[in-house]
């Protein structure tokens, strides 16, 4: 089964999706929106992309698409992020004098980096990508950081592994269909509303879930396109699609402007 | 008066500082972590960062910093964001393959972009950067994507004026200083606060403004470092430091697990 993936082969959507569909071949995408029009026109099955980050947050860019596009969440999976350095054959440690990421995976090897000034960090688009461009030029003072996975890929040697600052490091994916279908043992909602613009109106929102005992294990916040200072909010909720899941919904219909049901799906 | 503001001068922070704080000389910092550092151990007597964009959202890493770090803000400020194209001396725009600038900037300019397909948009770290970069090596065929204060500072010159697709586009600053000292007039409070990973937790919490018939302008969440799924709020009312205000944050410290106020200030 052909799956969407932003990033290249070998990136953490990569071995995401390996481990969501076993078997699946990731179909990689240079954007995050082509990865959604790909879903929605028919020409993938399906797609799995990052949500949020345990350190970094949320992907704010995701988000926006889950809310614009007709797009449903099926299932989601926690990736244990561990990032390595790694080179082209035969490259040394002691060699390497630049090393390229993505900004976020930089950002989470600080240590490592300060550990050893004479490396200067460059932003790349993509991890996986970074060690393709390593491997593909043959650099011999350059590494990049990325996945085991991406090393295999390309063919790279890793000098140094686990090189993140922080082992509590993962990433939530979701898997995305195009139809509307609720899996067996689903337990979790995930749901994006727009609130009018008055006092109280969060805490209004949010008493829906409190008055049923319901668990919110996840609120963000994202600005409304054209409206500055208005907000879009998502809520992930502990409950499947049951009496009291569905009353809440209707309940919050009543105070909200807008709602959208992102997903229903067993939680990871 | 010296601010440190993170990017070149020409930047919008730097724009910003000198709008909020007239006549002030702007002081340069590569990093965010190194305005926060200039501010606490004194070296500079204020500091202006950006909190938010209406369209791209929270500036994460500055919302962390506040957290941790002794500021306090002192004031806001809303600035109108307006992209131009920026070429050296005698470039037109025929010419142009490539632009810089920063991946938000970019991304706020996607309609010119596909305008001009012949332009291919490369990352910088910075936009007024991205000019410096253009300027001092005399790029022929290259531009960047910057405000008209950086083409001032750099000598270059605006080939488009204007290029951002959406014009509701602003960017709201902080004034931080070290010492916490409440503005005359100051109306809006800014805090942070943990809660108890418990069914409930946030709507009680949001309780202690809704039950006082205070206004929230504004909630952010952000991950907790060293444990997964938790996450640090972020609340912005429309009360100054007054008795109601005081019992609410009196209240919500019942509830939560920290909170911490951030400032005290006149809203923008």
């Amino acid at each position: 089964m052909k799956v969407a993936i932003q990033g290249e082969a070998g990136s953490f959507s990569y071995e995401a999706a390996l481990r969501m569909l076993p078997g699946c071949t990731p179909v990689a995408c240079a954007r995050s929106a082509e990865v959604f029009d790909r879903l929605e026109r028919g020409s993938v099955p399906a797609a799995v992309v990052p949500i949020e980050n345990s350190l970094a947050g949320p992907v704010n860019e995701h988000y926006d698409l889950l809310l614009h596009r007709k797009v449903f969440v099926r299932s989601e999976f926690r990736l244990r992020i561990v990032h390595n350095l790694i080179a082209s054959p035969g490259v040394k440690l002691r060699g390497i004098r630049r090393v390229y990421s993505h900004p976020v995976a930089l950002d989470q090897c600080r240590l490592f980096l300060a550990r050893n000034p004479r490396i200067a960090a460059s932003s790349f688009y993509d991890t996986a990508g970074s060690v393709k461009y390593i491997l593909e030029n043959r650099l011999q003072d350059a590494a990049a950081i990325a996945s085991k996975e991406a090393a295999k890929v390309y063919g790279g040697r890793i000098l140094a592994a686990g090189i993140e600052d922080d082992k509590a490091n993962f990433t939530r994916f979701l898997l995305l269909r195009k139809s509307r279908k609720i899996s067996r043992g689903a337990n979790k909602t995930s749901i994006a509303f727009r609130l009018k613009n008055v006092p109280g109106a969060l805490f209004k929102a949010l008493s829906v879930f409190a008055l049923r005992d319901i668990s919110l294990s996840k609120i963000e916040s994202r600005p409304v396109r054209g409206r500055p200072w208005e907000y879009a909010f998502y809520v992930d909720f502990l409950r499947g699609d049951d009496g009291t899941a569905r009353k809440a919904l209707g309940h919050l219909a009543e105070i909200a402007e807008m709602v959208k049901v992102l997903g229903v799906y067993p939680s990871a």
